[in-house]
């Protein structure tokens, strides 16, 4: 089964917006489950620290490198990746999300404060994962955006609901738009085209309306995408 | 006051993460505000429904135009800005959520199932957002996402925690790593440089160590971080 092991210091959280809907009821039928540990419970003293000031100065505090450390020791290791949610990492994509998916689960920690000593970063091979170019509070947030990308790919969890295929990136593109009834939406109609029920011409229309979506608004995957292309097919 | 407004089929997953620590103090201490509406009670018919198979056919079923634009209008137009969470959206970077936080708010449409009727998004005039290149179950993770990054900023909500101003994204570039006690991790020390009290050396180290893993990590941001240096100090 799919483990996702939380290391955080606000377990309660956890699910949170993951024990709701496709992924809650994943949750209650065993598609996967979910562990979380408080850091605190590792931390020193009687006040259990968890944190101290930054060497060489600066604000905020940051995550000691021992306590992190019990704490990730403390779940063993049996071979799950042990991710750390970061606006330093590398950009979350959803080929890694297919990868992560397709194994056993992972051990994420949520960062907080400023930060985490760099040093349990290394001594523990932990691979930085952000989720986009902005900061949030913590890496709460961020690991249950991965957990839940990764749980709708687990066998049995979408059904029959949706192939996936033709979703935003897993074919290089954004997705096409779609419409549903009304015919008519105030002074919009839907386009004749997908009346036609000529299906060969609505999947040719819908590529087209991705390719024209995508090479407006992301010139960054467009690339991508034109490049993979065979020859004959490349278009400006 | 900075006014979030959810449209979401699940409203019982807010607040969830945002009652909790930073935000949920600032919720608290009214530093923000937070309204859910729930789509389903703009439905049609006996069931309240809300969706309708896709035109042209497909799998998975379409959020109506109309459902949705009844649940939007009865929010009123107080001028802020009107975003659906989707993966076709611009992807959202972090001069995005300074701009969201310097304003009033946000109405946040979050979308599930194959997607929303395009002429909604359209008559409505909803700003598509991304979080990042990769799909979720829905839009509600998005929504917290994005007001997590905006509450953080709003006045007060951090406090003298952090000045902001060295972390990543804010200055182009990844952060640098981060050390504090102990002096000794294992066989790991802290770089003397940041016990050496010279406070101009330390932040040269910084932004040495800043730029080397913006490098590394993110060609697409170093690009351009480069591209806004002065000439002179432009480097390979």
């Amino acid at each position: 089964m799919w483990r996702a092991s939380i290391l955080t210091l606000y377990p309660e959280m956890f699910p949170g917006p993951l024990g709701v809907s496709l992924s809650g009821e994943a949750l209650a039928n065993g598609s996967w489950a979910l562990e979380t540990r408080n850091i605190r419970d590792f931390g020193q003293g009687r006040h259990r620290s968890v944190d101290d000031t930054p060497a060489g100065g600066g604000p905020g505090m940051v995550i000691r490198a021992d306590v992190l450390a019990d704490a990730i020791d403390a779940l063993g290791d049996d071979g799950r990746p042990r991710l750390l949610m970061s606006p330093r990492g590398l950009p979350l994509q959803q080929a890694h999300v297919r990868a992560l998916a397709a194994g056993e689960g992972a051990v994420i920690v949520c960062g907080r404060f400023e930060g985490v000593d760099q040093r349990v970063i290394e001594a523990r091979g932990l691979t930085e994962v952000s989720i986009g170019d902005y900061v949030l509070s913590g890496g709460e947030l961020g690991a249950m955006v991965l957990i839940d990308a990764c749980v709708r790919l687990l066998p049995g969890v979408m059904g029959g609901a949706t192939s996936g295929d033709e979703e935003s990136f897993e074919n290089g593109l954004l997705e096409y738009p779609h419409y549903t009834r009304p015919l008519l939406f105030e002074d919009r109609a839907i386009p004749d085209i997908l009346r036609s029920g000529h299906h060969k011409n609505i999947a040719a229309w819908r590529r087209s309306e991705a390719e024209a979506l995508t090479r407006e608004r992301r010139p960054d995957l467009w690339a991508a995408y034109q490049a993979r292309q065979p020859p004959q097919k490349k278009r400006k």
